[in-house]
């Protein structure tokens, strides 16, 4: 990864094989966050108090944990299985991913997710798409340092399961990646939404026309993402001078 | 696979091998819809009402991840682990399966589901076996839409775990399949019904003689399994000259 | 394993390396039961009518595919990981296993089972060893033939999971057998228990006291686990003369 | 492992690859804690009666399962993965963690579970932590035997899983370790609580200021883990003279 300016760099993230893997995110989203909205306008199809019902946070925690598993999996080798803004922003500040490139992920991202909850909204006729909302007993800030925390764990996990120098559990990572968002969800579900997903978060608020404490969803999950790819980088994992030696999770950027 | 006239592809299907890949089919379609068919009849039994109930649906989904998983793992290495009508089409449209090879893997689905269906009915006395059905606020099109949506990346999970270039993560390739199956359910059982599988759908209606919304099982997932191959094969991760290199997912076509 | 007569092959069973072999069968046995039955216990301690309630199946089939596939993985390089009379039963028949280590397994098992139901029995005071019943709608022998079936496909997955020409999709093999079992409870826990296990269902009804309907939870699986290790080794995956290349379940056969 | 002198040994405890060590402990600790404790609050908050519901006892045995199996996976490569005191008693005895090192584990899952209790204490404002209780029935040495049994299971779980003979299953190790823990809790959620450790038991007792039965939590696990580990190491797997082959789990003493 030699010095670039940003116009060699911005030519870099037109190439077919980035064309590519804006795809493979945008597939990746799309279903990742059609199972995580669908699960939960399920469990309140199921019962009209399903968001006070343990048996929906069930539905919803397991259905994370499923589809961001396997989401992961089907674009581990083609985009790296970001899936998730707050993940691109914490590769992009440890470097592993070019800043255009992140910029083209956000997009596949954010697009895919209001595609996806469109979709459910337009099929699902008498039903409205739920956006993420916090319990009346926290406050925003609260709500901000659970959803950072959160997603520290997931992007450290992501980091984890991106390093080639893990080689013998390398094989499960996306599994992993998923049972942490899972059990994620199943902690603080009820609380702050266990959202850890700018896009999921977006995309649902887009098509429900609700934009209350959406700022939460942001401010947090970037702020983690980025202390996380930090840590892991410098102080867990140094990496010494062979700065370019992680295949999977660079993406593009190779 | 050099150019063969269809009686030599008809022969190639009636091998010693070939047999043997159609009965790995039966089996594991037989316990993944006696697993699928079986715990719907289950949840139901436990609660009258339960087609209402968020568990019922959480029995469902991880009854429907748990099986397919173990139905794809125990056939991958005799005959691709196909275990669905659409999967198997999403094969022939790519060309990872002969035409005559795959009608012998469809009757082998729906016999297996058949039976399976007929073992339930018989079993359980008092019990009526379940078929699909979509919901009141749904049109016959949208659940169609909806169906194909998720039998699109249910087959694209298909592929990229049978793909021998992503040799890391070949080894959770079941898993993640049943992780987007189970994924898909929770996300819209109580909507479409989450079948994404003709053959489940096809045999469950065939028992209980109700046919009713049997096309939106057919036409949705077909076109979605269809899409999904050629995506794949020609966008996602091209395939150059070395078109016979996918050794698990080929079947009885090696 | 050259002709030995039964003098030799008793005197095999009981080497230092058979000695471990069933001490890794009691404890994989003895905390698969432990959850089997406590997950069964919790659930009707929660529920009065736990029995008609779906989650109560929820937490027995996901104990039950969570214990098998780690009491399966703990044991996998001593034992073989059989956990279950009917495994080590169709192990024999296929003669990977020979029959007095096979007896040695079997009571290895049934102790384990029985001492893991009086742990609960005495520590849990108030409360009482729960025994696999079958539904009032069933007759005894459409239990022993759907629970032959399930344990079919479970013994048909352990002999999938212990193939060394399955190379690349060994890592999961543990996972595989506990899903199975899970997707199988899932499937049938309210009509005949979906026991699969003869060790597990004779222990439970010792401490309890209650023999009704135990015929079902042997007739059954036993046949359903000699006809799954014979369909599989000469009918799906014919073994040519190599026959003594099966590593990992002969256990202590090598 | 040459014979040092206390000082040596103290000395090879704060090295930089130590400190690394201790923060991956703190911070794998840290989430499992968060996601254990956080998921018995999120249960609680859905129904009044959560503790009396099955579908809480799911939330929390399926939270424990996802969030240990990502912990550990997180950590493996750097401390060993233990994110539990018991573990690193176990691993103490059978001389695979020099006793200062084991104590630097301690302080660092301690401070860890406290302050993900502090969190969810601070940011659930209307909510208290939740501390691990026994049922009514149940003696306290009963409880006692039962965390002790448990324990064992999930030390000589890790035992196995960080054992370098077992090469073919090492990818799913981690996997194994939380599915141990899960089923563990589904067992004996509503008898003992099914803490199996000591970190999560005292740091909710900490932040909630209730010290009833603590005990129970610290003896039974800490001989459950010591009599894992001599078995593991002396009965089941003798190791021979190579005794410092264990990689992964040696840590920091290697």
């Amino acid at each position: 990864m030699a010095p670039t300016t940003l116009t060699a760099r911005f030519r870099q993230s037109v190439t077919r094989n980035a064309l590519r893997s804006y795809l493979a995110e945008f597939t990746s989203t799309f279903f990742y966050v059609l199972a995580v909205v669908g699960s939960t306008m399920s469990s309140r199809k199921l019962m009209l108090d399903a968001a006070a019902d343990p048996s929906g946070l069930v539905i919803v925690g397991i259905a994370n944990a499923f589809a961001l598993s396997s989401a992961v999996y089907i674009a581990a080798d083609i985009s790296g299985g970001h899936v998730n803004p707050a993940v691109t922003f914490g590769m992009a500040v440890g470097g592993h991913v070019s800043v255009p490139t992140a910029l083209f992920y956000w997009v596949s991202q954010m697009v895919a997710s209001i595609m996806a909850c469109l979709v459910l909204q337009v099929t699902a006729v008498g039903q409205h798409v739920p956006t993420y909302t916090i319990a009346e007993e926290m406050t925003g800030f609260g709500a901000s340092v659970v959803e950072g925390l959160l997603t520290f764990a997931l992007v450290y996990t992501v980091y984890a399961a991106g390093d080639p120098r893990r080689s013998q559990f390398g094989a499960m990572g996306p599994l992993a990646i998923g049972m942490m968002a899972g059990a994620n969800v199943l902690a603080v579900g009820p609380f702050s939404g266990g959202s850890m997903n700018p896009a999921c978060a977006f995309g649902s608020a887009i098509v429900a026309g609700r934009f209350k404490n959406q700022a939460v969803y942001w401010v947090g999950p970037l702020i983690g993402a980025a202390v996380a790819g930090l840590v892991y980088d410098n102080v867990v994992f140094p990496t010494q001078t062979q700065d370019s030696t992680r295949g999977v999770s660079e993406g593009v950027g190779v």
